[in-house]
């Protein structure tokens, strides 16, 4: 049957780790996760135990598109609460999770043919969506002294339409402070390029405060979800910031593409927002498992990397060992029993040196892996 | 803000009708709503326990992209006991509800500027959809004597990449019979077509069995719905059936465009295939419904439509009123408070003279719906 070249997309190179492991899994052999982009837990108890009683008492039926009022209210409250910035609710859009956002996001900003500038190494399903909406991404190298994340003079010349950051950034967890945020906005808008920031990981921070775009101007999109600081990755539930003169726009156009988030994830994720216990709880372990990664790492030789300011990953340079970071995935999995993500799904250019490395499981199961690494690293280089 | 013109889609006109109908309950009158495109009734208790279940033991994070493998073999299961067809597991793909079913179908089917036929009147967001992924939606203005269903001939000379059909059809009920599927397939495989079935209305038949297009050819995408048969709506969860060669290609459009479908929605929808008996007894709700209808709006003066042969709606054609459709249901709303759907949406340029009626509640509302219009269109024609 026909296909269409846009729809031919890159295979992600990480399933290839995953399959191994499970078939490893399957012979018997214990395997430590750390290729995994999500937390181990569950929702937070007090909203599944929200979401039990709604399917009790609600037919769930559709929701208007935009979503629930009250989770609406919630989110836009939440930005009083983290960032001290007031958002008219007005402007959230709930979504099925940041992959829908994603998608409504380039739709109402750019044609077919527009250019939309993301940094290297970056989460590679940016430049997959980008390319099956038949838009044309435009990698930004970002560079090791900028802690791998584009900076404004990056933007001149590219011609283009939109600008994406992300920060914390996957693969990295590196942030973008106030004034390097400040400045790629200001950079963005001197090209009349729209401006997105992917604040998936907010939340999931440890020294300072991520910065959101909103706290320096209202002509942005800003994308993010319930799935990693609020543990809902299968629920699909996310949500967006837009300005103003955008909220119908994207209205019409989740109608039409989407109909609404799901009703149940929409409820758990309201009650998920205040279940302050178990999210901080959460961050306990994953404050853990970094001051673990920071400090084990190194002591495996798997020391060349920016220490991660979010998220739960580590980006490890590993050019004094490998130029082919899918085989020596591959090796480590099958000499260590640690799985991990070769760089070349963040950075096809230059992630042939480079791993990912996830801490967002148990605090044991971090110790067991870098225990695994060090055991394996210092034969590597016996 | 920047802002494509392919994400300018357009509003549904019933939400015109939504929002009055809000307010009028809001001023505390009392409305019977006909214009709603959704099942009364929650998901199946059974299926319901065992999303309860779920919650307790299982994190639930994200699934295969495809979806998880006891529901695709289900799904598989539902061929052979539905048509009698021998369904390949590997061929079924779980989406979040036929919506992303549709974003997957026409992103690996079609470039940017490629020509998508469909049938008027038929689901707005069709041409919304192909309008925001940069298609173009070609209009086949389906004829009463065809009861509202495209041709063979219809294609002749349209130039399209791509047909898709709908049986039974929104908001006509007609379904495609077996010759009536196999010519429209055979003409779209003359001319080159990718040939796309929307059967979401699957299940919700009267007289015959719908015909699913997997009995008449494999090379076709067939998208199907857990929202309607399944009463599921809110729940985000559907699938497809697609080409063996095609699976490839959307696992990975998956992937990035969506991750996965809301895991509680899959394990929910697995259960709710078994609830057999509170299918069964949703299936008595709309069969006493549709027979209501078919006796009431004659009398009422509203007779003229094809009798619907699947889902719950009636597509009445209100030419002797009325010129304004939008109008029309205005004044039915105000005048006799029941809330309809203007024919606009489905058909902009014949849908004045249509209005959309919706008989998926409850067996009293649409007693008391009818015995509503009849008042009123009495009072009409006298």
């Amino acid at each position: 049957m026909r296909n269409s070249s846009r729809g031919m997309v890159d295979p992600f190179i990480v399933m290839d780790v995953m399959e191994a492991a499970r078939a490893a899994e399957s012979a018997g052999r214990h395997i430590i996760h750390m290729e995994v982009g999500q937390p181990g837990s569950a929702a937070p108890a007090g909203a599944r135990a929200a979401a039990a009683e709604a399917m009790q008492d609600d037919a769930l039926g559709y929701t208007v598109a935009l979503g629930l009022p009250a989770l609406r209210a919630r989110i836009a409250q939440l930005y009083g609460e983290w960032y001290n910035v007031d958002l008219n609710p007005e402007r959230v859009v709930v979504t099925s999770g940041s992959s829908a956002a994603f998608l409504l996001a380039f739709t109402a900003l750019f044609e077919a043919g527009d250019r939309v500038a993301i940094g290297a190494p970056g989460y590679p399903s940016y430049r997959q969506i980008l390319k099956a909406l038949s838009l044309e991404p435009v990698l930004i190298e970002a560079q090791p002294e900028n802690r791998l994340q584009p900076i404004a003079a990056d933007l001149k010349g590219l011609n283009a339409q939109g600008l994406m950051v992300a920060s914390p950034a996957n693969p990295t967890g590196t942030m973008l402070d106030h004034a390097s945020m400040s400045s790629l906005i200001g950079a963005a808008q001197a090209e009349g390029a729209a401006f997105i920031s992917d604040e998936i990981y907010h939340g999931i921070e440890y020294e300072a405060k991520a910065v959101t775009a909103l706290e320096i101007t209202n002509d942005a999109y800003v994308i993010n979800s319930f799935s990693k600081y609020f543990s809902m990755t299968g629920w699909r539930i996310g949500w967006m910031v837009v300005p103003e003169d955008h909220v119908r726009i994207i209205e019409r156009l989740a109608q039409n593409m989407f109909i609404c988030a799901p009703h149940i994830s929409q409820v758990t994720a309201l009650a998920a927002m205040d279940c302050y216990d178990e999210l901080r709880a959460n961050m306990k372990v994953y404050t853990d498992n970094r001051a673990l990664m920071l400090e084990g790492l190194p002591k495996a030789g798997l020391g060349k990397f920016a220490p991660p300011d979010g998220a739960f990953y580590v980006y490890v340079d590993v050019s004094e060992y490998t130029n082919d970071s899918r085989q020596f995935a591959a090796d480590i999995l099958e000499h260590a029993g640690v799985a991990v993500t070769p760089g070349l799904d963040f950075d096809s250019k230059r992630g042939h040196q480079t791993l990912r490395m996830s801490y967002a499981r148990s605090t044991a199961d971090i110790v067991e892996g870098l225990a695994r690494l060090q055991a394996f690293m210092s034969n590597q280089r016996a």
